[in-house]
């Protein structure tokens, strides 16, 4: 009897994929190039008979019925390249291929082209939620041809991925070529920028009010249970009240502060700077990760550099309320930056991405989910060709009233030399889209003189250029 | 008679430099794919008969001594690789390509590598200085191999280059292959912090001060006389003195408020990024490029998002002097982090790049030149393995006199909702990079937690990782 579908690669998030896929009884075969990886999965997780595993590419691709259908869950970059190159010879015109691992765009791009070309559909697939969302139930985004998504992969994705507790999955179809791992890299950049938000708060209650770490766990299981309830908050009151296997001490306090990262931030980040979309909430928690990661640095710098003066917080109540607020504007800051990122690539590569609809996946399954997506889909239900979402009605309302609690934390950050880039960029991000007058008149008056790289007129049409000729040389 | 040097392309850039060789005396070549900007350059300004128009590429090739160094000095990318394959036919083993335009330094590696097999020297050479640098002195980033360097480069290059008080050249060979487009580009990464934190300047000085263009000229102009003497606070107080010639306004107030740009701070920001190195006040000048030039939705948004209550500035010469402060601290903090891109992609590189004697080519003939850059080279000569300029003891000192300052400006635009992001980012950078402590250990938890991606231990040896089993499931 044949498998519906193959998994290829069967690391952490291959198996608990496949085992996902049976559990939602659709047959899958499995195939992993170490064989003992096989063997040892087989042993220890395979317990439905709807799951094959197989021991070489040729039983593998030979165990699927027509058109097969591929997941490669495997590792991006060369490595994905150097599978598709040695299967694609074992495959029939019409057959599938769906790379569900953290591919960057511009490479699925290419290879949907190559592929397409001998005759093989192929999909790009983010997907998020770690190892406990590829095995319950993550967010996907699938990109590729529409009509074999939906004969093929549309019935099968929506049962695999999560629910909403209205029933809805978190996966829709994205649009076409590298459009599905787009939208995951700037999820990803989405969530670098929340990380860093709710990090920077706990830096505030720790180093300014001088909270422990119970009373700060408290601050953020209420946050949880308001407007901000969310994974990422949910998991940093737990870990904050997590005490050490190993100390009598909390275990978040014996963590090196050294940030890892695995490269999808900074992609992000770059695709705004390269696409022309201002993102600095995003990039700053790429360079916040950077600083962390030159501990030794640090620490020979923090006893030449010294502290300025303390300014104690006489109403810490009212500056948890004010923290709250800049949290939360800073939240809707970032989204509207990275949803501004989306909408410009959906208009240069032409892929009609649905914004709002982009956002409902993110509601559950994946590490940014959180009931504040829906209104991100209710922003652009509102006004589907809305510029950015610092201006729909109801995020311009809740970011005016938290403005005064937001300017406060900053000033207060500053005064105390409290490094909270990703609260402060988003502030400033805010001031400069609301500024009518921004000083690159000066700017550009500079660029005349020095590179002859002419300006526009406030009094001319913007399609005349000028030059002055600034001095005689 | 055959010419020393031949000039590929007669732009803007190409006349200046083909002149400026003329001018010391070397014999050039000049060659133009329109034939009619040769004949238009012929008639106008050649007066040397150093230069010989030729009007066909053979013509041009033949017109050269042995071996033949050609500048090309056209537009960096397809256009160079193209006029590059087009002439490679043409020439003899041992013959000279020099690379002076914009090119990307990944472009110049490939480059160089490619052409070495075919026995061509290819030299990728940033030029610094504009039109009138180019004709009267440019600083000169040459790279490629150093033996022809000196044999048939260096004399002339250092004539040609700009010349700083003392009569050094502001030219010096850079390293192998990509190195000096690369430093160029970051002296471009670093032209968009510095004209960006004088762009901030003067938006505080305007809209917070309300002081006129004459009073801010005045301001300029005492800074230029004290350590931020440079050519770009310097063109700052013309410009804002500048009369416009179609109405009875300042020219500068008739500027439109949208910023171009050409991608070089672009690029080093994406440099950054992709190798690690935070250099946010870098970044954010060229996010606020991005934002100035989405005028339109900035006057839409402005009428949306109100400014906040203004705090009026009581004691406005002390502000002055705090704004020269923040000014003076944010340029060290952003040279800072141009230095540390700079020594990373050294050593990744294995360029072995002389830091110290790379400020020195910026003193004179480009955008950044300034006294303010033998500051750099006292401090590597202090130190050749300085990890940071902020720990150079000259710039520590003043950046500790400066914080205060500083930091009352930087609330100052907090709480006006003025739009400041690079002396902001730098202050954050700076109070990022003196923390011993920051809540990247929370970060790793997270991590931990959704992705398993482990964490080190503050009190374990950095090569042992760790993982905690947060939840069941």
């Amino acid at each position: 009897m044949k498998s519906y579908i193959g998994v290829y690669g069967l690391g952490v998030m291959g198996q608990s994929l496949a085992l996902n896929i049976a559990n939602h009884n659709y047959s899958v075969a499995v195939y992993n190039r170490s064989t003992d990886v096989t063997e040892k999965f087989a042993k220890d997780r395979i317990q439905s008979r709807k799951i094959t595993p197989t021991y070489s590419v040729e039983q593998f691709i030979n165990t699927l019925e027509s058109p097969r259908k591929i997941i490669l869950m495997v590792k991006a970059g060369a490595v994905t390249d150097a599978i598709i190159e040695s299967i694609v010879p074992l495959l029939s015109a019409g057959d599938i291929l769906i790379d569900c691992g953290n591919s960057y765009y511009k490479d699925t791009i290419r290879r949907n082209k190559s592929l397409l070309e001998k005759n093989i559909h192929f999909f790009g697939v983010g997907v998020s939620g770690g190892e406990r969302g590829a095995l319950e139930g993550p967010s996907i985004m699938p990109s590729g041809d529409e009509a074999n998504y939906n004969l093929y992969l549309r019935d099968l994705f929506n049962v695999i991925s999560a629910h909403t507790e209205d029933g809805s999955p978190c996966c829709d179809y994205i649009g076409p070529d590298g459009s599905g791992h787009y939208v995951k890299m700037v999820h990803n950049g989405i969530e670098y920028g929340d990380i860093q938000i709710i990090c920077e708060a706990y830096q505030l209650l720790k180093s300014v009010l001088h909270l422990n770490n119970e009373e700060m766990a408290d601050i953020f299981e209420k946050w949880n249970k308001g407007r901000l309830s969310s994974f990422l908050i949910e998991i940093t009151a737990q870990i904050l009240r997590r005490k050490d296997d190993l100390t009598d001490n909390y275990l978040v306090d014996m963590i090196l502060d050294e940030a890892g990262q695995k490269g999808t931030g900074k992609w992000t980040s770059m695709e705004g700077l390269d696409s022309g979309i201002a993102i600095p909430t995003i990039a700053e928690s790429v360079f916040a990760r950077c600083l962390s990661a030159i501990k030794p640095q640090r620490v020979q710098a923090s006893k030449q550099l010294p502290l300025p003066k303390q300014f104690e917080v006489e109403d810490k109540e009212k500056f948890i309320a004010d923290l709250e607020e800049a949290v939360y504007a800073s939240k809707i800051t970032s989204y509207a930056q990275g949803f501004t990122l989306l909408a410009e690539a959906s208009k240069e590569n032409n892929w009609d991405l649905k914004l709002g609809n982009i956002s409902l996946l993110w509601r559950e399954g994946c590490i940014i989910r959180a009931q504040f997506l829906e209104k991100i889909k209710q922003a652009f239900d509102q006004d589907a060709n809305l510029t950015n979402l610092l201006l729909a009605q109801q995020f311009k309302e809740e970011i005016i009233n938290a403005e005064k609690g937001w300017r406060n934390v900053v000033v207060t950050a500053i005064q105390n030399g409290v490094y909270i880039p990703c609260i402060t960029a988003s502030l400033q991000y805010y001031d400069g889209y609301r500024s009518e007058r921004l000083p690159a008149n000066l700017l550009q008056a500079q660029r005349d003189w020095f590179g002859a790289h002419t300006y526009h007129r406030v009094d001319k049409p913007h399609d005349q250029s000028f030059h002055t000729q600034w001095e005689e040389f």
